[in-house]
């Protein structure tokens, strides 16, 4: 039996009918509102060389580590699914890849990865028939012509999804040649890139000793020395900032953050670069890092955001066959009060810093990270993130945050993604669980209804631009 | 003034009336299929000798910790409910204890044991006045009668229960006698037994050296050397195998596993039988069994059932007076991300073998529990549990789960229980809270309604019978 | 454009229509019931001296850390907002802090504050229009004006605002000369005293040593020697009875107890007052000394009441200039299971005993104090606590404590406020979330509609009388 595919007009709404109507009065007001997608991992070449994707696939599914993380804890190998191993991309046919995804479609009820793929089915590509087995060959078939369509291009996308802003994430280790393609092929697409020197702040990391000599030739700066070190920092941010990034991006297994003594600084630098650290020096370094690179976001304006908490690699398994990034990283817990108090002597109390905190660890939205953005002008909250990126997580982030913090030490959302075709439909998301939040205050009498509708413009819009001084 | 006792046919459904409309439709479909009750802690003598029950308080009262807990925290002695001490049955008046639960059953209001109870009041004995002071005399006789009557005897309620499997629980050292007599009767009602080795794994437990003595005894094995320790397990696990068991389960205060070489584990357990174990060794060998345990699971085939996280006897003056598992059994935060890991390197990747894992640290089931079962093929999310078995635990476990692990890496219901009158109850509730949940997807336009009713038959039946491999 | 204010009469009700109106019967009912404040920190000398308050900006702005570390947070110094620093207030006009405050009112939507402020604002001086920039110079006049007529002396408030019970908090080396000028002046209003005696436990605050001059000196006793320290304890406790404390109060880092031996306590204490003490053993001592008051408490039958889990003075810098007390404080994770064993070890199972638990850290509701109330006798749990103070907050608290500790394991409203005038407002929040969700319950047929409005009582009035013993 065919199943239809439809996307509802008031999806994610309450089901109670007053406050319903109040929640699509607010999300018909900001519903066309252009994106701002100020964090997210998409590739800039593919704006630079707006070479056409070409199969479902290899653009939705291999690289898409929401889905077939889901596929594998259901006994569904990686190889069949086209997702690289450390080989490269496995010899499997991409129809057959697509049809097993397709067969197990059922998996994702319930999650947002089905309400992000049915938005792009049926937005993107016009599907009016439910993705299933028996469909899986005619939306294979469908996809891959409609990507052969120039309107399908990435520039045409970009358009058509009114982004306004597009960030992507380079290394510190990382060429900008896709960024500055982009400008010099006069496309009028807003598109930056965001510094992430994880990869040369982390010695942990197995391609540690590559990046950094990498940095060095990038830089011409000693970086084995600690202060060529930081100068190499502060050359790389400047290039960044003139290819228009305005924020910094760090990824650390924890939150902690060090303030040392410069005479600590150095000793500590002589390990991490001579071999001899230990795994105690490594987390040092990092948090130590974090506050260098506070210092320096004081000094350059740069936005600073900082992504802890993610246990990465653990299915040593996975990890030794098919490498990093492929759905087995796990949330841990996580404490921001302690961690953050070095960072946070030294500049908590700056006017123009701005530090947007993420977490993995919902524990601490109620408890340690609204107390702390609502009180530190430094500090600002980041949306939900990664796994809780979703309706009942973004429904809980408004609920546990915005009494202490309130709206206004909050940034808009984020949709943090590689899968460019999914950006509308997970900004559609966060705007209608928004609208769904300040309806109910509203139904509850604790907002005036002019006053939700200008909040929702501010997460929608407002705030995002300021936050991230996208206007500065 | 009398108070009418009845059962709302809409209890525990959503408010709203749209959302509702769908809940009933949902719960119509499933509310009499038949129970499947692959956990808990019934006696198999029961089924065994099919003896009646004699009255409400040792039936109902005295086993039951979650309604003497209550009554102890409001200053009512143990003593004066009938619930035995280390030196027994203490001699109070039946109806006596039982006058005393009535007069304080107000504060039960709000909690599970109070919807349980209702039930087994109103469907299993047929009251309609409330329970208080006025009517504990005719609640006492009531029960009394009936409980003589052939038609209350235990394998006539699980006739009409509608029971379809149920799965005790039996120690490594223990008799599988009652097993063995229950399918030598000829009885047809489906009753199995878990291995649990617990007693023969914890040396901190005060049994552990009778309960090693009884372990060698009923194997033939030289348990008290590594090898032969290990032979014992198999050895055991095959006779519960032959008992109908499907699955194993491990009580451990922590989820903490191990990973040893050989010549550690020799080592170890060489601390373990001779004495000079600390309790870091005590906690290691906990954890290398949970490893040796799912290897053996990987060759017979059991499901591997792991409850961390109970801080065990915390009131060491009752514990001193009336021994174990008396209501003073108190969660404590667990970790899974570092605990689980050790384990995972070994079995994580496999696809035959299947780890449910249970918690009672809600603020994992984001966090930890749902990105690892949404990812290991291994690993399973039981449900709910203990205090988190009621209405509002089971909501979160839904909300805090699904979007990250999907419906299908979940288990179904477990009642857990030894109230055997309260099996029909408790997956009643169960029931009803998940189409409560799945209505509000449907209302929400998150999951279309044959999706919905799909899902309710797989979160009554599908998902339990093949997650425990009740068919094979 | 002026906005209106106006209190919705159906205010913090649920939105569906049915639920709400059980919602509003509930309340109806209780909403005039007199005023019982068990625990708070508004000046005693305010009703002994009955003078007038002077200005908008001194009464609500200045003293309240709710209001000026939001403004803080988002880049407005304290000092322009008239909040003292260690040099004492500073020379800002009131009216431009006003001004100030005003036109960043709309900061607080959706927090607890912006609720209490409209509700003072509205019932206590009888705005009708909302506060913004343009109406700050009329709220300013009109409150300084108002608090010139007799009608809004602290004493006329008491009566206006039926307060029946109101308990302030004195440290163990403050003298009770406000409290013995209440009771000499012959004035009827119940304002009691509460011992808080952490000045004098609490070694690491800066003002240790002079507190415990003073102790001596209030009591004569050898403060310095373990057995004259605790008599001095005593001896204060008593004074406190005589005048009107019914509870104590103990503001800790953690909530971690000890239960050591007379000679251990000895050694402990002469390293607290012989200066040698580690960080440890300040911690140690404060641990020890709440199983000292405890079973002091058992002895004179005064309520305990332990507040643990707040980071005091996180911010250095605003340490450094502005002192304690300045919304720097920000909630930690907090252990309840294990740190609270060796108390009760000593004293759980007292029946005559009470211990209220507070927590900033919620995800120790449903998994530890829950459970722990649930079972001591001499455990219960108080309100939801600072930050979760609030309609999300206070919902929660039910959530995710009713199930397992059920309503009679706790203790009703406290509103903790040093702000008078908003006491009124804190507890009509309160009852109206408390109705909210015994609705729901009633509405999902978990509960009668009769049991519903005892429960309503009950949480308003009887629970608290009950287990602060105010009406022994």
């Amino acid at each position: 039996m065919v199943k239809a595919l439809a996307l509802h007009p008031d999806r994610l709404f309450p089901a109670d009918a007053a406050t319903r109507d109040i929640a699509r009065a607010l999300y018909a007001a900001i519903a066309d509102t252009p994106i701002v997608s100020p964090h997210g991992h998409t590739d800039p070449r593919w704006f630079a060389d707006d070479a056409p994707w070409t199969d479902a696939t290899s653009l939705l599914l291999a690289p898409d580590h929401y889905l077939y993380r889901m596929l594998y804890s259901q006994g569904v190998p990686l190889d069949a699914l086209g997702v690289p191993d450390r080989n490269g991309v496995p010899a499997t046919d991409p129809r057959a890849a697509w049809r097993l995804f397709a067969g197990h479609y059922h998996l994702f009820r319930g999650t947002p990865s089905r309400l992000w793929l049915d938005h792009v089915f049926a937005e993107v590509f016009g599907f009016e028939v439910a993705l299933d087995a028996a469909s899986a060959d005619a939306y294979f078939d469908t996809i891959g012509e409609k990507l052969a369509d120039d309107a399908f291009r990435p520039r045409a996308l970009f358009d058509r999804f009114r982004i306004d802003f597009l960030a992507t994430t380079e290394g510190a280790h990382d060429s900008l040649d896709a960024h500055h393609a982009i400008r010099a092929s006069g496309w009028n697409g807003y598109v930056v890139t965001t510094y992430r020197p994880d990869g040369v702040i982390d010695v942990e990391h197995e391609a540690f000793a590559p990046a950094m000599a990498r940095f060095a030739e990038l830089t011409g700066e000693d970086v084995y020395g600690w202060k060529g070190y930081l100068a190499a920092h502060r050359r790389r941010r400047a290039d960044f900032r003139a290819a228009g990034a305005t924020a910094t991006d760090h990824g650390h297994p924890t939150a902690a953050t060090a303030n040392l003594s410069d005479r600590e600084c150095e000793a500590l630098f002589g390990r991490i670069v001579g071999g001899g650290w230990s795994k105690a020096d490594a987390e040092l370094f990092r948090a130590q890092m974090l506050t260098e690179m506070a210092k320096m976001s004081v000094d350059d304006g740069m936005v600073m955001q900082i992504h802890p908490g993610s246990c990465r690699n653990h299915n040593a398994g996975l990890f030794a066959s098919h490498g990093r990034d492929k759905g087995a990283d796990i949330p841990t817990r996580t404490d921001y009060v302690h961690a953050l108090r070095p960072l946070l002597d030294v500049v908590g109390n700056e006017r123009d810093l701005t530090i947007i905190l993420f977490t993995l660890d919902e524990s601490t939205y109620a408890r340690e990270l609204a107390p702390l953005a609502g009180h530190y002008p430094c500090l600002k909250l980041g949306p939900a993130w990664w796994f809780h990126d979703s309706p009942e997580g973004m429904r809980r982030f408004r609920e546990m945050t915005t009494e202490t913090a309130g709206f206004y030490n909050t940034v808009g959302f984020n949709d943090d993604t590689r899968a460019f075709l999914s950006i509308p439909a997970r900004h559609d998301v966060a705007r209608r669980v928004d609208c769904a939040f300040l309806a109910r205050l509203v139904a509850e009498h604790r907002l005036a209804d002019w006053e939700a509708a200008e909040l929702a413009q501010e997460l929608t819009s407002g705030l995002v631009r300021r936050a991230y001084r996208i206007d500065d």
